[in-house]
């Protein structure tokens, strides 16, 4: 199934969204929220997707069309956000173009960070900035939405305790990271606000395309309209959704609605394109000298979708404007 | 006033607690949560002020004792949690044990990093972890929760969204902290779940202690019973409250409930003793070649409180035994 929040106060109203994405139905009577079904999976999964199956029937009769712009982040507010570094040939084509050695271990251990979560921004929001200096940039992701899950959980038993997937844009700030991470504790400052797609959806809407805890399918984003990159968010994850899931889960236990997202997706072939523009200046920095294509700019607008084999959108777009800040 | 969570479901039963921590009177009519009373401050503040005097006269008929241990943290999940380092003596102490120059920018630029806040512990929850290898230390903190603050609040601005106090133990895992700061994206696994005092405090309860953005008392710290340290939490505290606050939201909102830690409190003064094994490790690793203390063990018991000028508990004991994780 797939779910959506429209916006509605702190947290958004649950609806039910129709396969084709273009009806919902309100499931305020099984979760006033995404957060209050997630908190109740058990109970309220079974009603929603009894639900869903009357919508796709066409059964409901109160079915409203259904917006993508009337939806807030699948969970405007989450309690928690930890994003992986999980394609790690890009971390490595980055640290070699500023000459760093990559750590062995970087193919072992996954690399996080945690994000902000009070203020997650809903697939057509502005993405709100001071400055243009600060270096402007989308990471197209995948991310999984889990139940709760134990600590010391291991990956079989994680993989057991995904809910949903969504789509991410974990907006960047380049200029600010250098001097950041510098001071040795880590993103803050240049890791803003984190878009998200209007769909969550069940594993089970991928069918074949969920498979090894990653998503088979290529991560399309564009840029101002035009093709930026379709890398394949199954090729070159080095660790899978249930391994960020255990690494996260190591020393503390994840709550029910804690979002695990895969880093930029890269693919070792580029011709693929790139999901972030750190990563394609990186590889004009390699080729040339040095990077052509500039950091975003107030007015650019910036597009993430994933479709099916026949051409569906499986999560809806998440269509945003580089805006400035007040 | 002074409010508390009594552990209930996912996020507490407000209640509204007598001065001296003896009764409570239930705040469910006013808001459930204390997030939900955080999530509309300007209803709700003006109504449970009115309970609290209520409750003070004794004309609450239904109040109930209050009992610390029958409390979660004040937001037993909270949607940001982020902690500074604001007691940058500790950082140059420490820094200057590893033979590491402190950068002279760490005195006019905050060092904050972003802790899980999807699980917080109440203050007489066991405190468990997998292995006593990970370094098991306490680092006790006072912390603000704040209501909305947007982007680029000047710390004057900042000063005014602050709504609650609380105490913090920021559950660490020294062990862990070198080769995950070593990989370049802060803490994760090496910030475990963090604790919370029961109570959390308008400002105006700490009377003229609370002033300049910062809170002028001790900050009392018991390991098994015996003293360890009481650092005066408003002394050598380099960057104040709004400041951090300010920090936070340089390039972000910060939504209601959003809770602004201060880091270790720590004093030039080393007769007033540490909030943390680390800093005394460290005070013994420079005067002696090597540290004495060790970290935590099954079973000991940490105990953080704070007291005004006549005595008085102002937020309750967060008052935690350390445990083996199952």
């Amino acid at each position: 199934m797939k779910l959506a929040s429209l916006k509605h106060g702190r947290d958004g109203r649950l609806v039910v969204v129709s396969r084709d994405l273009t009806r919902c139905a309100a499931a305020e009577g099984i979760a006033p929220t995404m957060q209050a079904a997630l908190d109740d999976w058990a109970t309220t999964a079974p009603l929603l997707a009894a639900l869903a199956a009357r919508l796709e029937a066409g059964s409901v009769a109160a079915a409203q069309p259904f917006d993508p712009r009337a939806c807030a982040a699948p969970l405007p507010r989450a309690h928690h956000w930890v994003d992986g570094s999980a394609y790690v040939n890009h971390v490595e084509l980055v640290r070699k173009a500023r000459g760093a050695a990559m750590p062995d271990t970087f193919w072992t251990d996954p690399l996080v960070y945690q994000g902000g979560s009070d203020d997650l921004l809903g697939p057509t929001d502005e993405a709100r900035f001071a400055s243009e200096d600060f270096g402007i940039d989308l990471e197209a992701e995948v991310a999984v939405i889990v139940d709760d899950v134990p600590m010391g959980a291991t990956p079989q038993a994680a993989a057991n305790r995904i809910r949903l997937l969504v789509l991410v844009n974990d907006w960047s700030l380049r200029n600010l990271i250098p001097g950041e991470l510098a001071k040795g504790f880590g993103f803050y400052q240049s890791k803003p606000a984190t878009a998200f797609s209007p769909l969550a959806v069940t594993p089970d809407e991928l069918g074949d395309a969920w498979r090894d805890g990653k998503v088979h399918l290529p991560l399309v984003s564009r840029i101002n309209d035009a093709p930026f990159g379709a890398p394949d968010a199954g090729v070159d994850m080095t660790f899978s959704f249930p391994q960020l899931i255990a690494h996260a889960a190591r020393t503390r236990r994840l709550g029910a609605g804690a979002i695990v997202g895969s880093g930029t997706v890269s693919n070792y072939d580029r011709s693929r394109g790139s999901s972030c523009l750190a990563e394609k200046r990186t590889l004009e920095l390699l080729a040339g000298g040095k990077p052509q294509t500039p950091f975003l700019r107030f007015g650019d607008r910036v597009r993430i979708e994933m479709f099916d084999a026949a051409g569906s959108s499986l999560f809806g777009a998440i269509d945003q404007r580089v805006a400035r800040a007040d």
